[in-house]
């Protein structure tokens, strides 16, 4: 059901598309780069699977694929970046790039964006920062899937946190998460096979608990982390908020029900109050708290003591968050990219339409 | 079963407990004021309940009364804070002065704090932001109860994090929560009424689901946010991990099994690779990032429409972080403070042991 394509076929296949959209040359290989790195690090649902889904938004003009990025207001540690509607794929890099250059200087950068798109995978941007022995922060908002705890309407996107933490010896600690209980491609994998989903994940239209993977088709809703209020739903609906809070109240962006959908086929909310969806970025400088040496030392000490600790019956160690997501990179590199025969099909028809082959 | 106190009448008492034990007239004051706020805010685990608690550790030198807090690295936007085994009461709202100077000056300020003792709650450090439109945040790692996903081992605190956002006409938004399902005083509660647990709140020592709210005398542990890996612990695990990290790998404080406990007779860790537990502060000038009246107007328009959100039957509003402390803080310096009578006799005896009258 799937087949595998190299990353250097993979690569150069969605430059070439991100290209003739009209992209610069710098900008094609930042997108391709910023896509792919979803696929090898096994979040396909952030891949190459929505390479097609941003060629649409850019046919409706929701994309403007020469975007004039600009710092329209900075203090020595802080920034606000108008995305002028470009691919947040290629926006989010260069609002984690200030918030480095700031952090070189400050100690840290703290940068808020508007008027963006979809950046891909959070922890591909939060990741940037570990090259520079810094730790690196990146969120973003989304339209709205997610019911707060004791509400039925959809307010909150899926909103991811992602913290990438460098080590010494051993790999760097990554955490990119979503701030519900499951990601939406979780649930998408779900009707793919026809299983039902556990329980906390989705709500009915009415807030009733479902295990129907396909409950958002029936009005239903994501649920923020913890499921429920006893389970503690009411801390994810409020990581979840401070997520859209710092990515696009303080940016100037839409924020909870009003952020625009990714489907390019999904109308646009009404009565908007900011400009396309917001990102908000972190870079902490190691040694602006410590000297590197001695942070990194500690930092595989905390890896090595966490990754070592006693199991349950049945596992085999204790996963340090991005451990599995670095395998998968590794892997993926050499062996290739398994792609579901669907999201072939549709990155054929967009080659097509380029005349881009794959 | 409970006897209701004027917060006029127990802050004197805190203020002069604080005073006999040795602190100056100025850090009792921001003691009793750090200790106090949790009563007022509904959060009765982290009030005046563990003021005997913090008088023990004082008795077993494990606090020193008369700390010199130092500033021992900084940049124009970060600082490492050596708390000198101080009360955390004191040192926090310390290391939080300092981050909201640096924003003053450089947009955002950020305060990493070694060699320091529990805090109270972290909601009133990050809340000392408000009146200087920032953005306040705060965290801390405390010593481990909680197994991360897969894991029998009890490695984490329920190391709470704190943001805490001005509005305008709104009250602020205000978000303080455990990284676990429920923070341990929760269970305390359910002990207290010979109550069973929710599932997800604990696991037995050999990694069981349990309803055992006794479970941790047991050896078990308490459960990160999402209670097991099909509901996202790995992300609550994650959220705490980073609290540790930011707490304790930055400054140089003792981190995962290694955070010094918080009852004075409970031995210490052996090989503790750092000074006292750690804390994490942050602010962030709103107008770093844009006209702060333009801010809260936006602030206001997001929690009147999460405020007015459609509800599940039964529920009258969709609740925004902070509210129901709020509420609480007004009610309780209108009507006092209801204290279990455990809570009273452990005061009083700590007042005679100084000759101070409750």
């Amino acid at each position: 059901m799937t087949e595998n394509f190299s990353y250097s076929s993979l690569f150069p296949f969605a430059e070439k598309i991100f290209l003739k959209i009209g992209c610069s040359a710098k900008d094609a290989e930042i997108a391709a780069k910023s896509l792919l790195i979803a696929d090898l690090r096994g979040v396909d649902s952030h891949g190459v699977a929505r390479l097609s889904g941003y060629v649409r938004l850019w046919e409706t003009g929701r994309i403007n694929a020469q975007p004039s990025i600009k710092i329209v207001h900075e203090t020595p540690s802080t920034a606000v970046i108008d995305g002028d509607k470009g691919l947040g794929l290629v926006v989010a890099p260069f609002a984690m790039h200030v918030a480095i250059d700031k952090a070189k200087i400050a100690g840290t950068g703290w940068v808020s964006v508007k008027n963006s798109n979809h950046f891909g995978i959070a922890g591909s941007h939060a990741m940037m920062a570990l090259q520079h022995d810094m730790i690196g922060i990146a969120m973003t908002n989304a339209s709205a899937l997610v019911a707060p705890t004791f509400s039925t309407e959809r307010m909150l996107g899926t909103n991811p946190i992602a913290v990438a933490i460098p080590a010494g010896k051993e790999q760097p600690f990554v955490a990119d998460m979503a701030t519900t209980t499951a990601a939406n491609g979780k649930l998408e994998i779900l009707q793919r096979k026809n299983e039902i989903a556990p329980n906390g994940w989705v709500q009915t239209k009415t807030g009733e608990p479902s295990t129907n993977a396909n409950e958002l088709k029936n009005g239903g809703a994501l649920l923020p982390l913890g499921g429920d209020k006893e389970h503690g739903s009411h801390k994810g609906y409020a990581l979840g908020s401070i997520v859209d809070i710092f990515s696009a109240v303080l940016s100037g962006a839409n924020y909870g029900p009003w952020v625009p959908p990714f489907p390019a086929y999904v109308p646009m909310p009404e009565n908007m109050p900011g400009e396309g969806i917001g990102h908000f970025f972190g870079a902490m400088r190691i040694d602006a708290f410590r000297p590197a040496d001695e942070f990194k030392y500690n930092m595989d000490k905390w890896i090595q003591r966490f990754g070592s600790a006693k199991t349950v019956e049945g596992q085999q160690k204790v996963i340090i968050p991005g451990e599995p997501e670095t395998a998968f990179e590794k892997e993926r590199m050499k062996d290739g990219i398994p792609l579901l025969e669907s999201v072939v099909k549709d990155l054929r028809n967009v080659g097509e339409k380029f005349g881009v082959e794959l």
